[in-house]
């Protein structure tokens, strides 16, 4: 049986004057895209265009909602109720779902974008807000949650589909968490080191922590990163190993999902 | 044949600490709402408790969108490229239709909000820009519009049902347009001389202008205001003034449209 | 030699067509007003008006910085970098002391609101980054905090004047903080009770606790609120309650802070 | 006596994650920089920063008020009260000369940002509303105006400084007035081109406009761009032509302005 694998990079984050990350370079590697909803990054215009070309590339399209916050391009924790984060995320989707009609196509995945992200992995209060919402407004839209975070668990316990995400380019620690960026070494910048680490994680589910440990690993989707060129040049390495290993690219709808 | 009439009134204008509007007693008369989006006003937190507000009521709801400008609440003419506005509007669309899934009811009508309406009203461009985002994000949605603007034109030309909108508490000129007031008594504090006003316009068909010529007229949905009590009493006359004359109040779905 | 003390309330939060609290009331009744700054509330018309009646009420103004967040009305903790945070006051003390110039009166102290004022209370970072831009823009500005917070310790390990408040309508508990608002009657209803504790504070220099034990207490500055009619009736009566024990009301900068 | 001009350039646009001009070669260039101030465009921190920059390139600097719309980067013309616009200019100064105090630096001109600076050339309203925030704040600040705009007379008849300002690579027409961008060749690309147009405003006191004919001309502050690579080269080739032709660089406060 062909192994699948989906590669998913945050869009869209220009906005007006300013372009940032290279959209259309990551378009031709990834098989999902998050699209920013005008709050932490984005606007309406720029959510047109990028939904369009996800549509001519074969790209499905997902929410990535974030804090109201331009200023901080949604990578500060905002301390918000439950409520107000549960709405605010719906009106997110809405949002994308308005511009996706133009292009004809369905919102199909969430993933929360930045701090907001980091909270809901580790808040079962803003994990079951986030996932409320997607319930209410859409239940079919796959909630994108980090392996084994508050999020995958909300999600499970909502009956929403959830995929499991990991990371190209970060190391691993014994517990399954991220090595945090601030000891060195965290960050691959090495496309070898890191397409080692995602063959191992599609192929043979482990991963090997710094520690040099291996623990299991179940993922349904990787996060690759466009804001430099040498993001996009790692994502298309990373492609080329997967493939290489016999590991097919499809969208996340496409993804099985138990 | 009973002839019927919609109220409309604008809402969901307050947010966060900021309450405007007596949104409960003027749900109480009007058949139809017409929410405010986050733009001018309103956030999703206030949006999901009107949409809620109204269901129970009975009353439909219409997206009210506006400029991005709270400081001016929307009353501040902008000069948009007409792309930027079509997809400014669009994903206001979509965010209401988002908060109307938590109530399962449906977005049924859109009217601009404050300088955005009065240059649709007026501006073949922008008036398409608002037609051409409905038809994309949901046809069936009925394009409320001054009678005689360039709004009707656009959602005519788009193929849009189009509901026709008149005053209950403006004078008109004889050309059809209103009042500007500037002009004294351009704005009827009296119920009674309003009451006059809309039975005229709803039962007999024309309009006394404000050099007293009788000028034919046909709308489908009155304007109400909620921002004052004193606004809110005169709706509420203006209603029993109608029903007194036969006239049935009905939301905008179920009014004839041709 | 008379006892002074000085009055504070939040001020200018409304903006555009959202009006809130009574600020031509409490100007009355206080000595010091803190002007929102546009950033969590009001807007440079509201900012300037306001301190123009400031100024004919003789009442000293002060800058209220809060973060960038009108839906949350700035009662969100926000988790910015210090340097973030401490240009981001730094532009509203410059936009504030604008809008003074106008009425050629001097900005004299600053007050965090909501949720900036309780995270710098407790955080030595967010404590001193207030300082820093206190002391770069205007080292004569008067720090206004909590007695016994980190913001006390920060103004005065920058050298800046600091200045300490007080509650008329908070209970405190045995170490000097406020009892938590979910403990039943954490927050005095009854004038009274109000002006009993404040004239203890103020002439006594002690305040009883919720386990009725007496503490010591060094205040400067009283808050008290304009956001409800109840709420300027209470202000009205502590003052007065003040004014009968001999306690004479005065601007901040009249106060004497060693 | 050896001729001076002055040239002035936009900076400090970009904010968080948000990068856009090559502040740091412009910087190298120009004698004055224009500061966004955070509503069109800029935040605290990077206004900081090139306030700095600009202070250890020995260029003044100079507030850059623009609309409250980063969506549209100040480019989108917003119909304002002038009491309104008064009052946000007036914030925008404030806010900029926080930043200048940071560097021991004074804030000494002032230039409206894209659709303020159009509507203000032509508007008098607008024109005199920010000559009047100027007054207020700091009338010792240079109004940097286009040349026969309503800027010059408002900035005239309120008895402030005004410098006026030309164009490096737009062509003229016979009224004095730009040729409008939509006419072919009206933008020049070629730097000889600009660098003849500009050694004739100076040294000469002419411009040869579209039809050929020379009509007299008076500038004190040449603008030039930094957003694109080659607009950076073209200031370069502008202001290495003027030397060449003996004209001495200098800041705003250095030009003699009558």
């Amino acid at each position: 049986m062909t192994i699948k694998i989906n590669l998913n990079a945050d869009m869209a984050e220009g906005f007006g004057a300013y372009d940032i990350g290279d959209d259309n370079g990551i378009l031709k590697i990834i098989g999902s895209a998050n699209i920013a909803c005008g709050f932490h990054a984005g606007d309406p215009l720029t959510m047109r265009r990028v939904v369009e070309n996800a549509r001519r590339e074969g790209v499905t399209i997902g929410v990535h909602p974030g804090f109201n916050d331009l200023w901080g391009f949604g990578r500060r924790r905002i301390d918000m109720r439950p409520e107000d984060l549960e709405y605010m995320v719906a009106y997110q989707i809405g949002a994308l779902q308005a511009m996706a009609s133009y292009s004809s196509v369905k919102v199909t995945h969430l993933k929360p974008h930045g701090a907001l992200n980091n909270m809901a992995a580790e808040n079962k209060e803003y994990a079951m807000a986030i996932g409320r919402a997607i319930k209410a407004v859409d239940p079919s839209i796959i909630y994108l949650a980090l392996s084994g975070s508050e999020m995958e668990k909300a999600g499970r316990s909502l009956g929403l589909r959830v995929a499991l995400e990991g990371f190209c380019d970060r190391q691993y620690e014994d517990d399954g968490n991220l090595t945090s960026r601030k000891i060195p070494g965290s960050v691959f910048k090495d496309p070898a080191v890191a397409t080692k680490q995602v063959v191992d994680m599609v192929v043979h589910n482990f991963i090997t922590t710094r520690s040099g440990k291996q623990i299991p690993c179940k993922v349904h989707s990787l996060c690759v990163h466009g804001d430099e060129p040498t993001a996009v040049a790692l994502a298309r390495q990373v492609r080329e190993g997967l493939e290489k290993a016999g590991v097919k690219m499809v969208t996340l709808p496409e993804m099985p999902i138990d």
